[in-house]
């Protein structure tokens, strides 16, 4: 009975519905719903200070800890769209609450979290907008179709929809994500929802949802660009009737997350190569992320990644710009398994490498403690220049 | 009688030769020396903690304010070449020393600044690089054809050589420059020479160089990667007798410095576009410095530029994620003199901006101080891919 997304967990339903905000014509607005009985909820936002007018607003949304639903349109942003973009939010937040309110069950505009994704600065249309979430309310369903429409529906340039369940004991967590650019700390681009049937409330919810983000999204860094409308929710609906043990659902809660994590990875935009950058002995876990981040970014070592070259030379360049602690005369740097740097000199031949294959792992050992990070990135390629500077985005 | 390079300023020759270090089996060796009767240096260097031999043993020699040549090899960086490379550089100097010494003037090796770029980690052969500096040292003039033969030599991806000489009130600043991937603060991958025939001691030419590197060479930021060789160094020989103001000399050194740094600009690998980004009515000029940069390396803002669309949003997401003081709702942008986005919102029709040319100029109004900076890039092209993905460097 484990489903395939955000409605495998007991509690929520899914809808999607084209309001024509995509060139393509394709369905563009999504709606997920917790039907309760609790309407816990958690978010974590991108840390850009040009943050986009969907991110202010359910801001302020989950600061109560709770939401009924999140309402997501793909083909705009809704960023830098003067005031005007505010009052889109805020009248498509109260036209959802007022789709989904019963007499049972009163949804007020400030229990729906609203997400938008695509071109940024040019004004979002209020009344296209708001039919496609009345189309979307019409079309709201339990099942897998449903919650695989509504990742389809969240989709810009991905290529394909991310969904993901865990089930522990008596209880499931399940998500969908979309994101393929501008992937990079502080969360990528990307709009990640997440639902659970435990029973828990929204400050395990959120301590929960950072623990988790923290190790996994905001160590993606595909193209060092930093989103405006990066956001993450974490919904419990309770009808599982399970209270989980805080340690085992953040754990479960990861697992998940790196799921996600690792599927926005592989669909990146152009990419050829999905490659993890392991810093070991590190001072600290900051230094760790501090060093992959800095090779993650470099534009020479993503180049020499997809010419399928081991250069290590360009990965002690990046660490160089770093302020973490390192000795370069003791740094060794191995790729896919061969260490072709060793003690800050050249070690084994880098004929031996083998970059054909897409997964790569650069593994960076610092010598300077006991702590490790890992930051995943891909290759800077033909296609992603192609993809970014063809379309506007 | 203006010279075209290094030798213009009197007191100086240069001289080239063909080591064997450049797969093409191009000239690769330069050395230009100060004939006095001053000897004053200084010099700046790359801020990236990997530094390569060359510059750890530059950096002692310019400490003593005197050196009588500079020795240059292009095809091997000399970094990361473990213990051993220390000592080829060493010897470089020495060999030099020997090669200039006279009755009248004594050279030591602690007289030699050396500079060596080109790949990082493979270890430089020391008969190699000694035969190629005799060669050049039986070279040596002091005419145009050895100014240009020097700054040929220098080159590694530029395809064309850099030269600038200015002239004032009885003295003359010349000077050469290689570099065209690896372009960023801290210094780009640059090697840079400077001459002087003017009556200037070490102390004077250190202010007056860290004056102009700041706001010309540590400016450029073509791809964000920074070098682990770049270095400029300073000569004066006082051949021409006149010790110019303090002031004066530095805005002449500026503005030639500020040539070199666009002739740079103007090669950088596959770049198709040469952006100014200029940053006004910042708080500090720090600010506008973080801002600047922060566009400068956001690959989405320069495939956009490579796709000639004035994606402005792109550069708002940029300008969020730095520390510098703006208010969102108050930025305005304009590329080529086309406001795209005022007051945080859309402005003028982005259709009207011109990318064709290779020029482009981005002003950003932070509308929140009076300081202001430029900071120059390239554009994200299938070139730069291509030269970085398929070549070792």
């Amino acid at each position: 009975m484990t489903g395939l997304g955000v409605t495998a967990p007991a509690g929520f339903r899914a809808g999607a519905a084209t309001a024509g905000l995509k060139p393509s014509g394709r369905p563009d607005v999504a709606l997920l719903v917790n039907d309760g009985p609790l309407d816990a909820v958690a978010a974590v936002f991108t840390a850009n200070r040009a943050r986009a007018h969907p991110v202010l607003w359910s801001e302020q949304v989950v600061r109560s800890g709770s939401a009924r639903a999140v309402a997501v349109n793909a083909g705009n942003a809704n960023c830098y769209t003067g005031p005007d973009g505010f009052l889109v939010t805020h009248r498509t937040a109260e036209h959802v609450a007022g789709l989904l309110g019963t007499a049972d069950r009163e949804v007020g505009g400030g229990d729906v979290v609203v997400c938008s994704t695509g071109i940024i600065g040019v004004p979002l249309d209020t009344a296209t907008v708001l039919a496609g979430m009345s189309a979307a309310a019409a079309d709201l369903g339990d099942d897998d179709a449903h919650a695989l429409a509504a990742a389809t529906a969240v989709m810009t340039t991905d290529t394909r929809a991310k969904q993901a369940v865990r089930t522990a004991d008596g209880w499931t967590v399940g998500g969908m994500a979309k994101g393929a650019g501008m992937l990079a700390p502080g969360l990528a681009t990307m709009l990640v929802h997440l639902t659970t049937d435990a029973v828990l409330d929204a400050a395990v919810l959120d301590a929960a949802l950072r623990a988790a983000t923290r190790v996994t999204f905001d160590r993606l860094d595909s193209d060092g660009c930093m989103s405006t409308n990066d956001t993450v929710t974490l919904m419990a609906s309770g009808a599982g009737g399970v209270t989980p043990d805080q340690a085992a659902f953040t754990a479960v809660l990861t697992d998940l997350c790196h799921d996600l994590a690792m599927q926005l990875l592989s669909d990146a935009e152009g990419a050829e190569h999905d490659v993890a950058i392991r810093v070991v002995h590190a001072a600290t876990e900051d230094d760790g992320v501090e060093v992959g981040r800095a090779i993650a970014r470099s534009a020479l070592f993503k180049t020499a990644i997809f010419g399928r070259d081991p250069n290590w030379g360009r990965i002690l360049a990046a660490v160089g710009t770093t302020a973490a602690a390192f000795d370069p005369l003791e740094v060794d740097v191995s790729v896919n398994g061969v260490q072709v740097c060793r003690a800050g000199g050249p070690g084994e031949d880098r004929a031996g490498v083998d970059l054909s294959g897409r997964e790569v792992t650069v593994l960076v050992d610092l010598h300077a403690g006991d702590a490790e990070a890992t930051v995943w990135t891909n290759d800077l390629t033909h296609a992603y220049v192609h993809e970014n500077s063809a379309y506007t985005t």
